[in-house]
């Protein structure tokens, strides 16, 4: 069991932030993310991209922001649990909660901080016969361990980077790449989708585009996938993994069942203190909502300053709590 | 007359964001400043010190602050009249506005953006008999210009920087230089202070520690000032100029006479907009408040990015705001 004052769930720039304002106040930090990173969108989905309307930055990219950010609240020693899903929250009869990971992670806490942004990232599912019947088993939305497929046959679908990168690596570990895909042409970067044809021409993948997934064969253990070709022809690859690359898409996830006021994915909050209607739990960041609302870093850095002093009543309930200027007075790590 | 979208009261970080904020929204800006420069407090009060809560630095000077947002607003092109404090406020028949400057200077705009932090700076004045008879002749409350000064017998009253800082530099410039100070030690920089007592040991200024001020003497005509020292005994010091610099302190001033909601000398509004009662008109940063409202740089900021998307609908009545985010589409100057 983690014994920590406040719990905060994703390690976005708005999460990262609460760390700082939180320190400030002398009160401890663990976060918990689903990715195996922490930055949130901006590590996830744009991390070499230039962000222009960081107060103060005429341009940094997303993950320079995010490492200013870890810099900033090293004085604060957080913790984090990556690669880990919340799923529980049970109250205790002090008013405490424990927050319950995926992988079992138990965080005891004063506070619970939602800063999730759109949710988990949950991978984008194609449409296919079966497809169920083999999760977890031979299909694969991610590849965590490509040693997992040396000397196998596998079929990726997909037209983005992740299918033209893995399809490119994975020509060199799997006994046999597929790559299939639904158009003629990629979305992915030109020159990976370079790289796949020429891959293709020289034999060492095959290469399917404009063809549609049909079904998942076998018998509890997959053996081929049903394809048709553009002239609605079918064809039959013989595999032991399917592995579609389809995208992540955000799903609010199992939080949206602990009573929370929602309106449209977003947690409805007090603009105050980015309160819920739960006593002890804030949100901040992409994932509430109030009038006026933008989903914007910079806003949810000022819902973090104002959640922070806030949540101070419940770390220190004895305490008073005066506003200083950190010109003034500094950062006073623990 | 100048002609704008929207006029900016105070030039400090706050006001320089709202530029960004509105200028993404192709919104044009005119500023206007009662102090000389921009930078608002970050300028005026602390411009060398480090500031630790800019999310994403762990540590920036105020000044490199103010002149990393001069650089981020570029492309906007704002514009500037400084040195002078806004005094009047007139509503036209179309629902615009026409902003009148203490020095004549008017300004047309559709909204009236007000960001004046903790209001004008106005001096601190000194208790002395006579004052108000000289002030704007031979009182000065800051030196605006030191030839003024030259071969002039001058009185600077005080014990903190402004004070030594003056001292040491007039007393290359001014005839003869006597420095008054209540106490026997100053509140400045000790190197600064050290330089003080050097000039005095040196017989270049004369130094007065632990001396009252009692009148300005003269008939019309500042001729000399009475002091006391601390044995109570009647001190007289010819002068031809009283520069006391007591420091500076703000005051909302003739913006607490427009009708708007005032509360503890900060302006009311709502936290989906940061609109006010009056409308077309807008207060954000240091001068509003709000339940929760934490006087901090990156809460102005957010104000202003909420700011900017109501205060659209003034400037292009005909158009539809859409959200868009930065990295994805970019700086577009006009
Ligand atoms: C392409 C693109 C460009 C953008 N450009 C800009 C821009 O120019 N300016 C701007 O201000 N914003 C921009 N944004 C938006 C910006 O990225 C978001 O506002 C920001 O990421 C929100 O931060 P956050 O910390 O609230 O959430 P996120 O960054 O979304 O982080 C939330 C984290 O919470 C985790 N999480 C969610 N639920 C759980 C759970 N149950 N258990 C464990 N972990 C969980 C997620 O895995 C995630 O890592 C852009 C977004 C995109 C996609
Ligand atoms: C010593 C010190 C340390 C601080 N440390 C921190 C810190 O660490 N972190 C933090 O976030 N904040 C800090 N602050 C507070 C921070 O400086 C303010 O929050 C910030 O300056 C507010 O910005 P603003 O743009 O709203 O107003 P200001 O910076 O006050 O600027 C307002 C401007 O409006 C002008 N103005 C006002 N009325 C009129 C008028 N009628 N006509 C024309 N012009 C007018 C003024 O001249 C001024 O230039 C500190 C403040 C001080 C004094």
């Amino acid at each position: 069991m983690i014994t920590t004052d406040i719990c905060i769930i994703g390690a976005g720039p708005v999460g990262l932030f609460a760390v700082f304002e939180t320190g400030l106040l002398k009160m401890r930090c663990h976060l918990i993310d689903a990715l195996p990173q922490i930055g949130g969108q901006l590590s996830e989905i744009y991390p070499h991209k230039p962000i222009y309307d960081i107060p103060g930055y005429p341009s940094i990219t997303a993950q320079e922001l995010i490492d200013n950010q870890l810099k900033q609240i090293e004085p604060f020693k957080p913790t984090f649990s990556l690669g880990e899903r919340v799923d529980g929250l049970e109250k205790q009869e002090d008013g405490s909660y424990i927050v319950v990971g995926s992988e079992g992670t138990q965080i005891h806490c004063q506070v619970v901080v939602i800063a999730g942004g759109l949710g988990c990232f949950e991978p984008r599912k194609p449409e296919i016969q079966n497809l169920a019947n083999y999760e977890g088993k031979q299909v694969h939305y991610m590849v965590k361990n490509p040693e997992n497929f040396r000397d196998q046959r596998i079929v990726i679908a997909g037209g983005g980077d992740s299918a033209l990168d893995w399809t490119i690596f994975l020509s060199e570990v799997a006994k046999e790449v597929t790559l299939v895909h639904r158009s003629d042409s990629f979305r992915g970067a030109p020159d990976s989708a370079e790289k796949v044809y020429h891959l293709a021409q020289e034999g060492k993948i095959n290469l399917l585009l404009s063809h549609n997934l049909h079904a998942l064969n076998g018998n509890g253990h997959l053996e081929s996938i049903s394809l048709s070709n553009k002239n609605k022809e079918e064809v039959q690859v013989n595999t032991d993994h399917f592995i579609p690359l389809y995208g992540l898409s955000p799903k609010l996830g199992p939080i949206a069942d602990w009573g929370l006021t929602i309106d449209k994915n977003a947690i409805e909050v007090n603009t105050f203190d980015y309160s819920t209607n739960i006593e002890r739990i804030y949100a901040i960041g992409d994932i509430n909502t109030y009038p006026g609302k933008l989903k914007l870093i910079l806003c949810g850095y000022h819902e973090a300053a104002l959640m922070a002093q806030s949540a101070f009543k419940y770390v220190y309930p004895d305490q008073k709590l005066s506003f200083k200027y950190t010109t003034v007075n500094g950062i006073n790590a623990f």
